[in-house]
Order: C-alpha cells, then structure tokens, then sequence
C-alpha cells in the first residue's frame, strides 16, 4: 500500500483555532527562536548554537558551547521555517535560512561528518560515545531539517549537505569488520532517514535503519564495547558514573527490540524509535517489526498514557515508569514526548488505518502539545503536570523538575523548537494520503488538493474545532473524481452524524473511519456532526493515582481546575456524579474557547489549627459553582494550583 | 522547678506489650548489633565499627571503613546496653562492655580528642569540616553513651572519658580569638552535654551548649569561613559539591534559631538540635529560647506531623517540606527522627506541663517508632511510609528511599541502634519526676520507687495497654506520701474515667492533665478507664494528599489496610462514613494485639484493558468487609501493599 505524504504547498490550514497557533509560530515562535538562536534573547539562558556552527565552520574563533546535542535546536529551527514557508512564502526569513544552511554546510567536514560539538571540542573522539553523545541525534534532526528544507523549498542545498552526513554514516555503521556495530543512545536517525528514504529512494537509508534497529540491544553490548573501547569515560554524570551506558533500559536498549514487552525508558526516545521502526516495518513489510510496533503500542497506550496525550511518568530519566503508575503531580509528560508520540502514532495510522492511533494523536496534540507553549508563543513548558500545587514546589524536592508557569527558554531547549515544527507540518498529521482512500485523521480547518491518479480531489475542511459540532467537508474539485474518503469518529464522539448534501447517511464503519465512496464533484458536502457533551473520564482501577476521581472532557479537550477561577486549595473542591455541566465561551484569554461550569461542592473549613480532628472532618461541604477551563490553556494567569482530576462526591 | 530523671534501677517495666519489645532488645537486637559491629552478620552490610576503634587504638592495622558517622553506632550500642543492664543485669553483656569501654579509652588522644574516623584517616583535618564531618554528633553519642553506662552501672571509667573530650571541645570551641566559633553541622552534642550536665553539674558544659545555640546561623556564616579555609573540599557529594555547606536550612544554620519560624532542614538534626535547646532554656530559665522551642515545636506539630509520629515529608535531604505537605507515599519519616522527636517532646513536657508533648511523644513511639524493628528484632525500617505500593518502587524513582519490607541492617546504620537504645531507656519517657508531682506520661505497666522527700513513693501501673482500655495504678509505699499525681488524659480519648479506691471521682485538668493530690499509701489504687471506641482521623483541610480521606485510630494506635488481607489495589476500597467498627483480637503474628474490621466498598471492575472510560466508571461498587490492623505491625507478612488514608465513601 502506497502512502503518500501530504504536500503542505496545496494543503492551507485556515482553521480558526489551530490557524492562529500556525500563525503565532510564524509571527512570534521563529523570530524569538532564531534571536534565542543567537543570544539575543538577554532573560533566557544562553544558546550559542550558531555561534557553534560558526566556529565549527572556521568563521569565529572560541569554544563550543551548550549541550552535546546543541546542533538539533538549529536543525529544528530550519524544519520549521521549512515547514512554515509552505504556509507562507518570506523571502527574509527564507534568506536567512539559506544563510544559515550555508553555514552549516560550511561547518561540514570533508568526509560529510557534521556535528559541532566534536569538530570544535574533540574531532579525535567523534563516534566513540554513541550511548551518550547524540552525534546520530543531531544528524537525524539535521537530516530531517534537510528534506523538510527541499520539501518546503524545492532547495537541495540542505537535502545534499544531509545526504553527504547519510552517507558518511552508512559507511561508519554496518556489520563489516571496519565497521562500527553501533546504533544511537537517542535515536532520531532512524525516523530521519526513512524520511530521507521516502524523499531519495535510496536503499540504503532502510538498510541503515534496519540495521540500526535490529542491532539495537545486540550481545555483546555496544555501549559496553565503546566503553571500554574509549578507557570508560562518561560524559553524563547525573545519577552516577556512566549511568546512560549502564541503564540500558533508559535508551531502550537492554534487550533486542523484538524481546521488549513494555514502553520503557526515556519517553521521547522510545516514540522517536518507535516511529522509525513503524516507518521501517511498513515500507519493509516486516510483520516481525509491525508486530513489534502494535505490542509496544499497546503497552503504551493501554497503560502508560495520561489522558493529556502526555508519557513519562517520571521524572528520573524523564522516563516510563512501570503500568498503571500515573501520578498527577510528579509526572514528567515532556512537551517533546507527546510530539514523538505524534509522530508514532501518525506512522501507525500509515501502517494500519485504525482510528485509535488517530485519537492518541489528537488528544496529544490538543492538550499537551498546545500546553507545552504560552498563548504568548513566547513561553514554554517542558514538563506538563496534570496537578500543581506552586506553594509547594520549591520546598519539597520530587518536584524540582515542575515550573508552575511557563518559562522562556531553556538550557536544554528541545521543547520549544519542537513545538514550532510539529505546529509548522500539522498538514502531515491530518490526512493519510493512501492510494485506495484519503483518511481524514483531523478536523482541522484547511484546503487540499490530493493527487488522485492523473486528478486532484480538492476539498476544504471548515468548521470550528475543537470548539464546535459540525465540522464541513466541501469537495471543491473543479474535474469530478471518483476516490474512497475514510472519516475519523472520534473516540470521544459517541453519537456522530453524517450528512451527504444534506441527507443523512450510514457507511461502513471499519476500525473507527466511516468509508464513503463516490464520484466526488463540486459542490458535494459532508457534514459531520460530532455531538460535544461534556463527558466525565473515569480511570482504570488499577491507576491509584485517579481512583474516587473524575476528569472533564469536552471533545478531545481535557479540563481542569484553576486556582484562579475556583480559589485555593482546589482538593477539598468535589463533582458530584450527578451535576450537570454548562457550557459557555470564555472572555479575555478565552475568548472563543469553551469554558465548562457545574454545580459541585467546596467546604467551609474550620479555623483549627490542628493538623486532625477526630470523629468529623473539619471540612464543610457548601455548594459551590466549578468552572474548568480546557487544561492547554493552564498556567496563562500567572502562578496558582490546577487539577485535572477532581473527587467525584 | 527541680527535674530529676527516673533511675532506670527502680523503674521495672513488666508491660505485656512494650516489655515484649524490651526483651527482644535484650535478646536478639543488642546480641545482633554487636554481631553486626564486627561484622559477624553475613547477610548485612559490613560495619567494621570496632575494627575501627582498634585501629585507632593501634590494636590493629588497617584503613577506617564506613561512614564519617560509624563510631556513633558503637555509642549507640553501649548506651543501650547501658540501659538494659538497668532493667536485667547481664555480667557477660557488662564484661563485653567494659572491654568496649576500654576500646575507647584506648582510641582517645592525649588530648581527649576521641574520632576514630579523623585519628585513623585525617589527623590533621581534625575540626574543620564541622559543617558536613560529625565529630561532634559523634562526641555526642559517646557522651549519652557514658552518661548512661554510669547511670546504669555506676562505673565511671566511660564518663571520664567523655569528660576530658567534653573538655577537650570546650577548649576548642568558645569565643575566644584562639578557638572555633563552630557548631556541629549534625546537632545531638547539645542534648548529650545537657546530659552530662545533669550528672556533673559542671557550668562549662551548660555554657558550651548554649554557645553552640546561640552561635548557630550567625553572620558571617562558620560553614563558609572553614569551607574556604580548608580550601573548599567537600566530604559529602549527594546533590552537587559542598551542597551540606550551602545548603544552611539543611542543619538549621541558614539564620539564628531566634529568627527561625519553621522546622526545616533534615528531621533528625532538627529535633536533636531542639531537644538540646528545650533542656537549656528550662534549666537556664531563658524565656527567649523557651519560645524558641514554643514557636518551632507549633510549626512541626501543627503543620508538619503525620499521624503516625512521622516526620520528615521528603527523601532528598532527609527533611522537612513546608506547611500541610504531607505526601504518603513518598514521605521520608526516618526512625531515628520520630525517636528525636520522643526526645524533643520529652524535654518540652520537663519545660511545660502540657500533654500535648505526651501526646505526640506517645503517638509516636507506637507507631513510627515500634514500626521501625520487625516483630523478630531483627529487621529494621530507616523510612516509614504511610502508604507503599510496591509493584512500583522499583520503577518510579521517587520511591527509591522506600522498601516494602524491613532490611536487615544498614550502611549507614543509625536507626536499629537508636530504636535499641530509645526501647531500653521508656522508663525516662514514662515519667516527668517534678518536686511538685509525679507525671504520668505513659500507661507503660511498670513498678517504680519515686523519691518524695526522704521518702519513697512507690507504684504499679498495670493493665494491657494499649489494647485495653483500664490502666491501674496500685500505690506500693509500706510508708505513706504526700505527693501530687498528675495523670496524662490522652488526646484520642473523650471520656476518661478515673477511680480512687473504687470511686469515681473528678480531679483538677490542667493542661491535660489530670491532678490527685494526697497522702498515698499503700493499698490505694486508682483506676484510669481509656475508652478506646475506634475512631476516624481526619486530615486538616490544607493536607491535599488527606483530601476526602480517613484514617483510623484506636487508642495511640494508627490502623492501616494491608494487601494480605484486604487484596491488591488498595486505593478502589473505601468506608462508608456510617460504618461501624468491629474490634477483636487477631491471631498468629497478631495474638495479643487487637485488630478492626468494618464494611467497607470494594469493587467489581471490569476486564477493560483501556486506561480511561467515558461516563461510567468501570468501578463497580460492593460491599467488602475491610480489615486493619496496627501500623506498626505492617510488612511483616512479606510484600504487599499497605495503606493508612482510605477513601470515605
């Protein structure tokens, strides 16, 4: 089964709700980024990165500065900037990209390696630390950054310099003799280079992926070898000496892939793996691989998912914990994990056309990956708590990775570049261009033309979700064409409705998508009408974290309690389980957002000063009205608690 | 107010329960320490303790091993010893003593110096790394340890030898130009010179502590003077270089005890630093630090405390968090803090007649710190969780400080010797020996002979406590007293009923206590009726991990649900509000003790592998007897969970 990648040149997302988040990438997130970029930013820690590439490319003397996978903020910045030069054409910012690309070209190495950090601070140790040093890392971005640039610009420069590193990889990596039997502590590459592969249609970036994957957790261990191969040196000192090499289970690397039951370790290094490997397994028709994919899927989604779309339950590791173990305060939740976790679910819908991916999707990209950035686009979290209490962040240590608002930038800056590219190619996410349907994943406002055969099947999404029910879908080819359209329901949606041109209709349903087949033309429209109830989400009864507790959802926004609009202490605060919900737009910051009010119960508390009482709680129950406001949108008013999960009374 | 210690000589403890516990220190846990101090316990970490104090004491070659801290377990060993040899002579026990005893003396300096760590490894880094070395937290140990082996043997052998190290440090530390303006990093010196000033009452060891005291946090900051001196090298590395001398609320150094408003910092010093302060300020009559103690003792009781005596919210630094955090699961409640706070309350009821410090004291001594040694003796509890899932602790590494089973010994062993020594020496805790009365702290069962004058009251108290409600106090003197009783009314009891000679009668309450003034003679006989109705505790409202939540209590006894008898997932059981209570004694590990059964909700669930559900929850409600059973007594059954806050359906 042919798939194809939707051309984000024919696809214009004018969607009112996600439309501005585009809009507020290009206008805010890539100029902040690119002066971040460039020191220019004085209240955010330093970068350096390009001063880095300009080092590394003999234009400035100094050292390397910043992290060892400094190189991917640039190449992220470039993807986006790729990405959203699709939407709109800036022949500055275009420039300045080229300029850019140059100079990462120029900081290039004759044998077409290229990361920074080694050319300028240790040219003689290039892939001796592949446990623990992102060299693979910053090529996958890079090489990604590279057929974005030639995808959004029709520009090899990049696509070249990064076919070069490919390359120069492929003859480093491999089972021969002279070869290293390596593969990345971070992967990324893997996912880049099928990228690379769809792009070049070169065999061996599959082969390299397939090697890198099959090889991944091989005995005798790699990391082992290289360790001992390089006198035991460590570059990561954070739990103990050369702990990123002993924890194998942290890169997914403690066993062969195929022997792994569980979502494990660092939780953006296990989707950003899994998405090559769903990638890989597909093109490869390895039922091996994809049944691979589906268990470790199936772990994650059944058992290590927020209903934020966000994973890592820990901080340790920003990892995985073990099943069931969900904790509302002390979770993890990276912004960058939910973006990977985009990618592998987008990449399991390509393999197989089930909407539950689609669902993880969606609930990744409306709550944690919008919550990752400030409606400003100028502030960032990179870990996304589903409960915060600020009073006691800064005096009780298991919440030392939590910020109770959004910050600037940071030291390790991979959220916010991040969420600049997935926002950037949100085009890829909502359809599945197949050759025998157009799945619809998203009902994100947009106008397509989908090559279908020698035509183009045009249409135009309208609508406004998240907020509203009906959700149009206007054919507008001006050539009829006849082609098989597979709606998403929604998981969340219990009762959709389809209208064909203004007749109800019932279609197959397979898997989660209605199939409508038909000669489409001009003027045919779908109306879909998703009923938006607010639906209470109980937890399973193995999460102790969630048990005698409800959350809010309306469509796939997850709701939560803000100190702002409910007062303090929002765990004496409770839903009965028979309230009944009111739903009305938002003023200010929420203006064209759904707020959520029900009748609930706070308390009178005593003035006791006691730390208990016997026999009768001191707290009172009094009616109280609750108002949720959707959990992305948290954390915009300054500092107070939030909850996501209440206590049903 | 005069206040003399009981003497441990005519203080015979014949409690069915705590007795129990005194003889299984006598029996197994002081024979297994000293196992354990020359490393004869194969499956526990080596201590080489004493090979240590041969070394020193040039007995032996070799290198010091263990922690900066190891000789205090060796204190620690003799003090108990020291006690139990007041309850139950034991010449063999004593011999073996005594040739510690020599041991010591042996590794003592010419100038009393006595640190077998520093003699044998540092000799010239002596006294300069107060901040983060314990030299004089050792000193501390080895001063109550020769107080005690005097007070319980008579032999002054011990005593002067922490005499000349007493004075040794005295003439070390002091505001002279030539001496240190230094305190301890690890406060217990104080409470142990307080001690040694009760037995020499020589002035210069009252005036050290109070220099110690009031030294402590002033600027320019001691911590930071020899930091640099010693050209900034740093013992302890756990959260970054030197952080022990950064950090200042760590040891309560960060600003002078007068200024200070919370307890914070690590437990341990914490509430050794106050029990020391609280024996100054009574016997220096300093109304300054009497409100010091005042002020401080409020913060940690009324904002700080678990219900089960536990204190110290956090793992990382072993501390304190702020107001109303009180985390269940990841709470650290080190042992050896709740025996520091026994000591603290201890000192406070010597300064104040008020019994709320009983209270606390009481609470827990039956619950922490009884649940710190397993019923065999021989396993020991360094954290106290209230709440343990242990299918998890081994992935999320915010329970890393927690096990779900006692162990048997640790590197840095400071609670099994604490709870051995603390469990010898309740004859202390029992009685407030005033001038003006006798206070009845706890209903210990015990016979004693109280000095009144130049005559001796004498007493029984009697009964089964805590598992039944009558305590009797038969009066014992051949010779009738004139004396003051004054009977502790314990907090969790409503409606005490106290006897005299069969009648009941109605005494005087001051401040919790009840007060019998009269001329006793033998045949008199007061019997106390503690109704102990089970009853429910609830959280104030400010504690979020309490939230909707109950706890039971029966007498000082904190109940919990474990695993083995109420089934796995613990957090889908809760009780009704109107349930009532069925108590009843348990059986095998649990004869003699009384258990409590109630019905609770249990529930059906669902086979749904799905991690949430819309509208209902999978939780399907049923009636379930649920069974508690004394905390203290938890894990010693294997792994299971176990849980003290339960929903309140």
């Amino acid at each position: 089964m042919s798939i194809m990648e939707a051309d984000l040149h024919t696809l214009k997302i004018n969607d009112p709700f996600l439309g501005k988040y585009q809009q507020l990438v290009r206008d805010v997130v890539i100029p902040y980024q690119w002066d971040a970029l460039n020191d220019r930013v004085t209240e955010a820690e330093p970068s350096h990165a390009i001063t880095n590439f300009r080092i590394a490319a003999g234009l400035e003397k100094g050292e390397f500065y910043g992290m060892v996978f400094q190189d991917s903020d640039v190449a992220k910045w470039l993807e986006a900037v790729a990405w959203s030069l699709c939407q709109k054409p800036d022949a500055e910012l275009e420039k300045t990209a080229d300029e850019v690309i140059e100079l990462v070209a120029a900081a290039q190495c004759e044998d077409g390696y290229l990361n920074t950090y080694f050319t300028v601070k240790a040219p003689e140790a290039r892939w001796t630390n592949l446990a623990e040093c992102h060299e693979l890392y910053c090529a996958g971005h890079m090489i990604e950054a590279g057929v974005a640039y030639f995808q959004g610009t029709g520009k090899r420069r990049l696509l070249e310099v990064v076919c070069k590193l490919a390359d120069h990889i492929d003859t480093v990596f491999g089972p021969g003799v002279n070869q290293l039997h390596g593969y990345p502590g971070h992967p990324e590459i893997e996912l880049a280079l099928m990228r690379l592969y769809d792009v070049t249609q070169k065999p061996r970036y599959l082969a390299l992926v397939k090697y890198f994957i099959e090889e991944r957790g091989a005995q005798p261990h790699f990391y082992d070898i290289e360790y001992e191969k390089r006198g035991k040196t460590s570059h990561w000192n954070t739990y103990g000496p050369a702990w990123m090499v002993k924890d194998k289970a942290y890169s997914q690397a403690h066993q062969p892939l195929a022997e792994q039951q569980t979502a494990i370790g660092h939780a953006v290094r296990f989707v950003y793996l899994m998405a090559g490997m769903a990638h890989l397994a597909r093109l490869s028709h390895d039922e091996g691989k994809r049944q691979d994919c589906l268990r470790l899927w199936n772990n994650m989604a059944q058992r290590q998912l927020y209903i934020t779309g966000g994973i890592g339950s820990q901080s340790s590791g920003e990892a995985f914990s073990s099943d069931y173990d969900l904790p509302n305060d002390t979770v993890y939740a990276e912004s960058c994990a939910s973006i990977g976790l985009m990618m592998f679910a987008r990449r399991m819908l390509e393999m197989e056309a089930d909407s539950q991916y689609a669902d993880v999707m969606e609930r990744a990209l409306y709550n944690t990956v919008l919550g990752g950035m400030a409606l400003d686009g100028k502030h960032f979290f990179y870990v996304n708590p589903l409960e915060v209490h600020p009073k006691t962040l800064s005096f009780n240590h298991i919440y030392d990775h939590v910020k109770p608002v959004r910050q600037r930038w940071f030291g390790c800056a991979c959220c916010p570049p991040n969420i600049a590219r997935v926002l950037t190619s949100l085009g890829h996410y909502i359809y599945t261009v197949r050759e025998d349907a157009l799945f619809i994943n998203l009902y994100v406002g947009n106008d397509v033309a989908i090559p279908v055969g020698d035509r183009k099947l045009q249409l135009r999404i309208s609508g406004n979700y998240p907020w509203h029910e009906q959700v149009k879908i206007d054919i507008t080819s001006p050539v009829p064409v006849t082609h098989t359209l597979a709606l998403r329901l929604p998981d969340w949606c219990a009762n959709p409705e389809i209208a064909l041109n203004g007749e109800v209709i019932t279609g197959e349903v397979t898997r989660g998508y209605l199939y409508l087949t038909r000669r489409w033309q001009e003027g045919d429209a779908i109306t879909l009408t998703l009923p938006m109830p607010v639906r209470r989400l109980y937890g399973n009864p193995q999460v102790r974290q969630q048990a005698g507790k409800v959350a809010l959802q309306r469509g796939p926004l997850v709701y939560c309690l803000e100190e702002a609009d409910n007062g303090a202490n929002l765990h004496n605060l409770s839903l009965p389980e028979e309230s009944t919900f009111r739903v009305f737009e938002g003023k200010g910051i929420f203006a064209h957002k759904m707020l959520i009010q029900a009748e609930g119960i706070g308390c009178h508390t005593t003035d006791s000063d006691a730390l208990w009482q016997y026999d009768r709680s001191p707290v009172q129950r009094q009616p109280q009205t609750l108002t949720f406001i959707p959990w992305f949108s948290w954390a915009n008013r300054g500092e107070g608690e939030m909850r996501i999960w209440v206590d049903e009374a």
